[in-house]
């Protein structure tokens, strides 16, 4: 494995160390720190409903120094700029823990702790290592964590707002240093069985095999196409597939490959899944093989508050800057915020090469622009 | 799993009771049995060079009737008409111990001890219970067993014929209950390397994606497409695939599936895998992804010897059965004898189901006329 890129994974020392600089950083304004027992930092000043402002700070393994971070530190620019401009706004800058899900394998841990949204036995979930997201907080902190303590009050958050690179390229193709989230995006999971007859390599003719393998590859293909068609209006990717019996010699009698399928609509996102199907029937009808579509988890698409999102909006038109409405096609800790009814808002920065990778890049002209953004909507909200 | 079919794995009980079986019905008729350290059974009368006939008693797990038994018991059958007629052929009739390779990995197990041609460690390959098959013959036989001792004397065998199902379907195709085999097909076993790029599934828009697993399935379809066109003159398979990173939200970045490529042409073979090779290229030319074609290993086709071919089909000239000459497209105990300069010849017998599965099924007036054809061809030569 190389040893490029960034590795800042939920709950270890170098996650505490990111929230560390941090703190350091806002103590020193006069902000009040704290860390809750998911290891979430919360540095307020003011009195509340405050404005919530921040990010993450963990990164996936070998990741890049911009997803995440950068919502952190451009929430601590903003701090920063009030303080200096002695302008009292009550302000909530907050750095969620492991909002990447590699290590436990729970995506939002901080935020959805600290929304009452985490998935059942989150906290007991292990690492490789077989260390628990519970054991491993306890370690970190050096003390007993309590996971019912996490809890955000709801009544002194006003608002959420969280700067983000965007991990797509829309912003890149259109020329535009920012954009402002209009939603973040549904997902459908599925997986689907296509199961023909295993066969012998050698002495089965090719007009007498049912070959799953073959089935499932123009299955495959059949979903790039369909999300190719749907341009975006919702994005389907087969990322696990599986034959059996699995030898080089035996044709495949049964293909399994799963199946996700985003869009922030609703219809678009069925139509994508109907479309899928339709094609895997006539696919597998054609060829003599059955098959099963079997829905695996569906996250409704989340709508960004149009109060919040309209702040934004007006900073990036005051600093000049044309900055698209557009969905957000990766899940945010927003999503937790909006869910239980925080008016919510979402920044993205324009990003080249992705994200989760070590070549993930945001300029930094950029990324001052995306913070005064976020500064003028915070002044203004 | 299902109970279904017949499982007779090597070096087992249930192998060693099909074996006591067929010493049952030639003891009688003074053939004089013996076993090897492999155990091979070989049941001589008269005096050398014989008439070595005969296939194998194991099956695939699950399996049929008919794959391997039918040749063992025509060969029986062989033995028991010239009896009865009062002919007196040095024959052997044998029957190869696992010419399946399902329990220990090794395929024509009995015939390559008997002919030199194991490869390396056969005898130390274990089963899924780790037992070595040195160890399952030695438990089985009740005494320590000598690999060195299992030899085929060379100069006491004449010719070689084996009776065998057809696992393809040609004969029932074209309608001929029996078919004489022209050589038994070579093989190419490679893998493909496809490399693109490991991305958000949600965040990567469909453009800019380098879709392994997308790319891999074209290239599968590309195999299917190659082997129709080729027609019977070559036939490839892939019959396993992996990708990775493997996660149903993560574009996969890697792929690498296998490939099976089959002719007894070394030309049509090698203008296949050529082909699938330049498709390979154009596939991941036209993705912008690199790929790599690995080459695992290469078997050379078998002819079977024309005298004893020949013998064969005056033998079904003779029942007034039309006996097309085919290749076999998948690999016997034949091919072992043939490497080691025996006269070799092999009779097909029409096959209905293919073969490796309960529904194997060869009929009974076929199976009559198939061992009528090999006692023609044994008094002949």
């Amino acid at each position: 494995m190389s040893s490029r890129g960034i590795t800042r994974l939920a709950l270890t020392a170098e996650e505490e160390g990111a929230r560390e600089l941090v703190r350091s950083w806002l103590a020193p304004l006069g902000y009040q720190c704290t860390q809750d027992d998911a290891g979430n930092l919360h540095c307020r000043t003011g009195e509340g409903p405050r404005l919530l402002v921040g990010s993450h700070l963990d990164t996936v393994p070998q990741g890049g120094a911009y997803d995440g971070a950068l919502g952190v530190v451009a929430a601590a620019e903003v701090a920063e700029a009030l303080h200096q401009a002695g302008i009292a706004v009550p302000l909530q800058v907050v750095a969620w823990t492991g909002e990447e899900g590699p290590r436990f394998g729970t995506g939002l841990f901080g935020s959805g702790a600290a929304c009452g949204l985490l998935p059942e036995g989150a906290w007991e979930r292990r690492d490789a290592a077989g260390v628990s997201a519970l054991e491993a907080a306890a370690e970190l902190f050096g003390r007993p964590v309590d996971p019912g303590s996490v809890e955000l009050d709801r009544q002194q958050i006003g608002a959420y707002l969280e700067l983000h690179i965007e991990q797509a390229s829309t912003l890149e193709r259109r020329g535009c240093p920012l954009g402002v989230v209009s939603a973040i995006v549904g997902l459908h999971h599925g997986r689907v069985h296509v199961h023909g007859r295993a066969d012998h390599a050698g002495a089965t003719a090719m007009g007498e095999r049912k070959d799953a393998l073959a089935a499932a590859a123009e299955c495959v293909l059949a979903v790039e196409e369909v999300s190719s068609v749907a341009a975006g209006g919702a994005i389907a990717t087969v990322g696990e597939i599986e034959v059996r019996p699995g030898a080089q010699n035996v044709v495949p009698g049964t293909a399994t490959f799963s199946l996700d399928v985003r869009s922030v609509s609703a219809e678009r996102r069925a139509d994508a899944v109907a479309a899928i199907a339709d094609r895997v029937e006539r696919i597998c009808t054609r060829r003599g093989l059955t098959w099963r579509v079997e829905r695996l988890g569906e996250a409704t698409q989340v709508p960004m508050t149009e109060e919040v999102a309209g702040a934004l909006a007006t900073g990036c038109e005051r600093l000049g800057v044309e900055a698209p409405r557009l969905p957000s096609m990766a899940g945010h800790d927003a999503q937790n915020l909006a869910a239980i009814g925080v008016p919510t808002g979402m920044l993205f920065v324009r990003s080249t090469n992705g994200s989760h990778n070590p070549d993930e890049h945001a300029d930094a002209a950029d990324a001052a622009l995306g913070a005064q953004a976020l500064l003028l909507a915070c002044a203004s909200l």
